[in-house]
């Protein structure tokens, strides 16, 4: 399947390539065009914030106008955060996903083009791409920069192949943390007092399996009570007092 | 509705917490929890990066241990990208925004812990957690960093409440964007000879209107070509050779 390319137009610190780079490839993503970057390239100073991607920084196509970048994809993405006057579909990262992998089932060749730190991407530059990415944030505190909008939608196409993750359902009346933890050591204490970690060595071990079945448990606060009672009962704490 | 809370535990580099400052704010989460942050804090360095996040950093509640970070918690998810041999519930962040809002929309309160830089979280502070919660990433190249993993929560739980947005199916046979842009030069080179534009002031907007247009009407490879055809008959060119 072809995956889709990302487009940095006019980028403006190196440093934000070797961002994007490492963003793109923790996510499996490897097609780098940049059109025009402000300070030329290759740029030493994209190496050290890429981490290790440096083959994307190596392999990256450079073009001198956005129009060339596209020029063989069939399908392109516009990101932005703020609303354009511009007649478009709108997409959220996890729609364009969804659409950036069918275009790809179907042979066609998808790309997401990213503006310039400070300006975003020209009008120009929309009126190219079929859809707008719109990245929903905050709208009092929208200053996403570029690394973390490459971020989302490279995430977003890594994600939509993953979906297949066991989803537990939430079961109210679940017990504060406070009260989970005062029964684990609750429950340690007394074990302690009667000698039940004999080994020292695996004494951490032991700890860590009582409290990762007590945690699985999903107790209530009213279970809480109850087994801290049962301990009691146990130990005979209740009698000793 | 109560947020969940983004809990750094031992963080390291006071940037990386103004890093996560940001990425909180820009999907609206404040609750800024730090469990022992290795170089104190308040921390000046976490300033710059915070990128004007400067309340979260200046709200945030400082915890000696993590037992205590999430006493007030009803449901706590431990972030890690490594697979961890401790049976636990796994989610997605997407699946763990849903968990959180759910936990949310019924008064509990929901929590995110995040390890330190370099190794993540501990067995033991996994523990304490319901859910892990596991960000897919390339197998080969699975160095999160800190901030873009606080970026990728925070994110998905802001985009829970934001699922509204249109959907707009792709069909295949799309031209690609050279014949597409093609065309789009084609008609102006042509208009432009015709004299179409008459006001120099309108211009470029005339010509954006027309490209949107044309953009946005998804023309296949033979539509292009018939069109391409029309203008050449319309203009006289065909003629002229």
């Amino acid at each position: 399947m072809t995956q889709p390319a990302i487009i940095l137009v006019n980028p403006q610190m190196a440093e934000n390539i070797g961002h994007a780079a490492r963003a793109m490839l923790n996510f499996g993503l490897t097609d780098l065009r940049l059109v025009a970057p402000r300070d030329g390239w290759p740029n030493h100073d994209s190496k050290s914030t890429a981490a290790g991607a440096d083959d994307l920084l190596k392999n990256a196509r450079v073009f001198s106008t956005t129009k060339e970048a596209v020029a063989d994809c069939t399908r392109v993405f516009a990101t932005t955060v703020r609303d354009r006057d511009m007649p478009k579909p709108v997409a959220t990262p996890h729609e364009a996903a969804g659409q950036m992998r069918d275009v790809g089932d179907k042979g066609g060749q998808a790309a997401v083009l990213f503006g310039p730190e400070r300006s975003g991407l020209t009008n120009d530059d929309v009126v190219l791409a079929d859809t707008v990415l719109s990245i929903p944030v905050n709208p009092d505190f929208s200053s996403l920069n570029l690394a973390q909008a490459v971020i989302l939608v490279s995430y977003e196409w890594f994600a939509v192949s993953d979906e297949s993750k066991p989803y537990v359902e939430y079961e109210g009346d679940v017990a504060s943390k406070a009260e989970l933890i005062g029964l684990m050591e609750h429950i340690e204490q007394q074990l302690e007092i009667k000698g039940y970690f004999r080994s020292s060595g695996r004494r951490e071990t032991q700890k860590r399996m009582i409290r990762n079945l007590l945690q699985n448990s999903e107790l209530s606060s009213q279970e809480i009570q109850t087994l801290r009672g049962v301990i009691k009962s146990l130990s005979g704490e209740a009698q000793s007092r």
